[in-house]
């Protein structure tokens, strides 16, 4: 059995690989490190574990685990890139949650994170963690770069649109997401009192995810495509929605825009277009939502999921999947709460 | 001193103007009707108006009141166009809370509320009761329509750069309301485990504050505007944001954008343009903010308000006061809560 | 393989149910029945559901789907009664969700439902459905009571300190419920500006779980015991937390009282005795904190559940496994969200 | 008019104290102090007080601002006692919104906040600023120590029935409250997605407002009352309900209950016995809700406030009143927002 260990236990990424991979039927999860928690059980210090990984102890380094045959990096960028060239060099298999091994263009990266890229050597070779568009790529990579939350809420509302060439290339991204989005550092921004009854726009024009959308929606878009992504905080708690607006370049009806999405989607086990998109349907599990419609000669798409799950951890865990040789919905074959 | 009457006592935008209303320093709550609550005390109804209207009961009908000298209608569209021509005709100035007097293209009016104009007589004369852009007309009228919540909030922040002529004519407005701007019935959306963890996009292209929100704004265009206006419901009591999105006609910095903007509101006692807009800084209160960002050939600018009151009750005592004399902030002179 | 079916697939409950029951390694859902959804798509009503019951249409009644082993009422009160005569007397198990078989005694029963007991046969045999106190008696039971879902977290902090003689028979229960907890049918209460920001007291001394707890409880205090139950309705939409008051027969230190629970619960796969009781922690899975402190000469114990898992759904299916000699935690063996 | 300062004005309490103060007609608010934000306008800080406060700006010291007639110290306890001494000694009318002059038993005070009272002198004078109970006391102190907001909500519920007779001495307080109340500091617990969809059982036994209402409480029970105080954070930002348990000493009715409150608080402006207790009915307002219900030889009595102004700086504005003999509603009449 693959044994898999994780880099960074402590915050909510790395907490929700914990709770997807404990019941995961093929895989082992035999390390989580933490270095404030290094020593203590972790069904202690995360109690949803109880009666899952009891016996299992956060540690200090993931090399303090050996035989490792998977490792997923849950740190904050910039230390990301610190851990995974020993590992990548080691034969060991990696995905990076982090955004250190999203962007390629290592300009690009370097003015959005405001600081060097230390390792373009395994940049190289990192695949974008997007199953549903680079899936055949994820199976035969090493490393993986996880996508951003709200990446992939937009990515998969915008792909479609742009492959078909109805749509310009210039997209607002207006989305709005949960707090536990923003990780599990308290702030004054996510400080109850201040955002529990509220909805506040922030980082405009500043947030990593535009290049990192830009990106990818460039690879369809044939061009050079052009996101305005306006990043706002909602009082929830898991969920993001991006509302996606576009430009149609003739007159298109809502019919033929449903078309391109369903005929993108059909056959994903995760993704589905749907007419009422809904974060209640999809929250704690790995699925997704997307919807569309046609006003005059625009077009807007939703895009809908759990920011931990198909945002962060669960997509990681579905590209592990497919690394690995898996079935690609192994440990993820659960609907989404629905209330 | 003015005696006041409300057609629609029971309601949320009823219900506020009382609250309001109660400690306005120049006139009497004479009034309350209530079809349901006839009799009843209207304190025993609105428990938060204890120690204020404790005298007052609901009537049933606003003719069993006689001597008003204004009355507010908050009712249904549809019902004020039933109730306003007799109080007009009777020479009792009146503010209509609901759509029925604000399109004055009745074809467009019917077209997007679905049933006949009944009263284009006294449609003519209603003045659209937004005073940062209508107060000298409020003034002098006899007859407002008090705008809807959803257009106040973008109104704020189009009205501004459509005046300008920095922006092209075609807007995205992507709002975001707090669940009492639905109203008091009970329903499957409003309903707590439905979107009490959710965004709920709604109506899109099919809400009716679409049409005012185009005839308002287009007054300033000098052209025709085209307004996308999608509608999201987020859980908070009260709250709106607005997220509106212009293209540049050409290169302008964020400086011109924010002086368009302070020019308009400098002397405004409500309207505020800030650098971070709040809704908690506004709710409770008859206050707004406005903010915006250049970015690239884009602008994205916000509109906030508490959609009970200067986006509908607290909006409606303010042109109150214009068409009586008053000071124009009597009885609003409050800040928002802030926390 | 067992052939599954749940009459009333549209309620909160039933959804529920199906959810949990579509990826359960050894039954087939075969049915679900819905008068206002009839002949529709399973998958097109619970959206969640996609990719999970593509291929289930509801059906109108129960005896539309042939050769069913075993059947889930999930109907209000008064309806199932109706449900369960024909099933039970077919030889299919079944699992009431509601209270109409929970109290044995059917004058209490009357009284607290407000109508006649229409099935005194089948009550008698009715196994009331908690393992952790009755696994026994359910093994070999062939109709069980599901409990409720405030008295699954009071009898599961109540019932351990009961059994051990060590308080007195008055208890105070201040629960706290999440708004799921009340049902889909829209209402005053449940409208979301009315309790999305409060927290509201109703149903003081007039709820129905007050005798479901007394009657559990009393089988433990070996005496008659007495509950003030005090149900409230907080913002949040799945998860009870029930704060448990009691006086202690004499000193008795934190370590004796919490030694009672890690005895009772130490084997057990879905209650865990913890220091912090976290809703977070078993939302969305069918685990329960339990959590104590003695204070002085009493003990305040909290019970914490996910109310439409352990407090409904998930705990019928652990009933069903046990009815069916399944393994107790099969379709069950998840972890909470944790965050 | 009189001149009034506050220490501590970046805190909630500071800002709640400014949005009350800045519309109040008979004082004037003259300086604010923050020691991170001195030198800045207070208005570009508290964003909600836009249009009041405009010419205002911090300072660092309140000795800065010269012929203060009164202060409001509202900083976090421990500082307080280090702040008052001089105000005092110069003859300036002090109220301290922190815990430091609430509790006259300096050992318990030492005990429960875990440090040296420094200024046993003072304390001696304070008052205890809850008008319905001490109204004639405080409008002849000097110093007045305002009390906390879990203990006004329960002192309103628990002291008529003290008073009364009709009670045993034991109470049990289950008190919830919004997350504003546990100040502006970020913190693991007040983070949203830890708190902001859960109930969190918090300080059981060890919170501070312990004493404070078992000081308060004896003061009617005319014998040693024993209060268990359990407080626990709720995901709304403004609001406490404290539910009160108390044995009743003989057969007494739920209409002789009712009397007492009924009594109590008839003449009361801002305290209201009602049926239904409404959080919304009184947020954003200095009225308060007491309910009661007897069940069997049992009481439960709710106490309902806005925390940060009935619960903090409302009260502490009515005691200002009545300590400079003006209207003791001036500048808080006002209803809470209702929904």
């Amino acid at each position: 059995m693959t044994k898999v260990g994780i880099i960074g236990g402590t915050g909510y990424t790395g907490s929700e690989l914990s709770r997807i991979l404990c019941t995961h039927p093929d895989i082992e999860l035999a390390a989580l490190t933490s270095r404030q928690n290094a020593g203590k059980k972790v069904s202690d210090i995360h109690t949803h574990l109880k009666g899952y990984l009891d016996d299992l102890c956060f540690t200090e380094k993931i090399s303090d685990t050996k035989d490792l045959d998977f490792v997923f990096v849950a740190t904050p960028h910039g230390v990301a890139m610190q851990e995974l060239p020993a590992l990548a060099d080691a034969g060991i298999k990696v995905i990076d949650l982090s955004g250190d091994y999203r962007i390629h263009d290592i300009p690009t990266y370097e003015k959005w994170y405001g600081h060097k890229h230390t390792d373009p050597e395994h940049l190289e070779k990192a695949v974008y963690g997007l199953p549903e568009f680079f899936r055949d790529k994820i199976k035969g990579a090493d490393i993986v770069a996880n996508p951003g939350c709200y990446a992939t809420s937009a990515i998969l509302a915008c792909a479609p649109l742009m492959k078909s060439g109805l749509v310009e290339e210039e997209i607002i991204v207006d989305a709005k997401s949960g707090t536990s989005g923003a990780g599990m550092v308290p702030s004054p921004r996510l400080h109850h009192p201040t955002c529990g009854e509220s909805i506040i726009p922030y980082s405009v024009g500043k947030h990593r995810h535009t290049p990192e959308i830009e990106m990818v929606v460039d690879m369809f878009a044939g061009g050079h495509s052009k996101v305005m992504f306006v990043p706002q905080l909602i009082p929830i708690v898991r969920g993001i929605l991006s509302s996606c607006y576009f430009d149609l370049k003739k007159d298109v009806s809502d019919e033929e825009i449903s078309a391109v999405y369903e005929k993108q989607y059909a056959g994903e086990p995760f993704v589905h277009y749907v007419k009422e998109p809904s974060i209640r349907a999809v929250v704690g599990s790995n699925h997704a939502h997307v919807a569309s419609q046609v006003l005059g000669d625009k077009v807007v798409a939703f895009g809908v999921l759990d920011n931990l799950v198909k945002g962060a951890s669960g997509q990681a865990v579905q590209c592990m999947n497919l690394m690995l040789g898996l079935k690609e919905t192994a440990g993820l074959n659960l609907p989404g709460l629905g209330v």
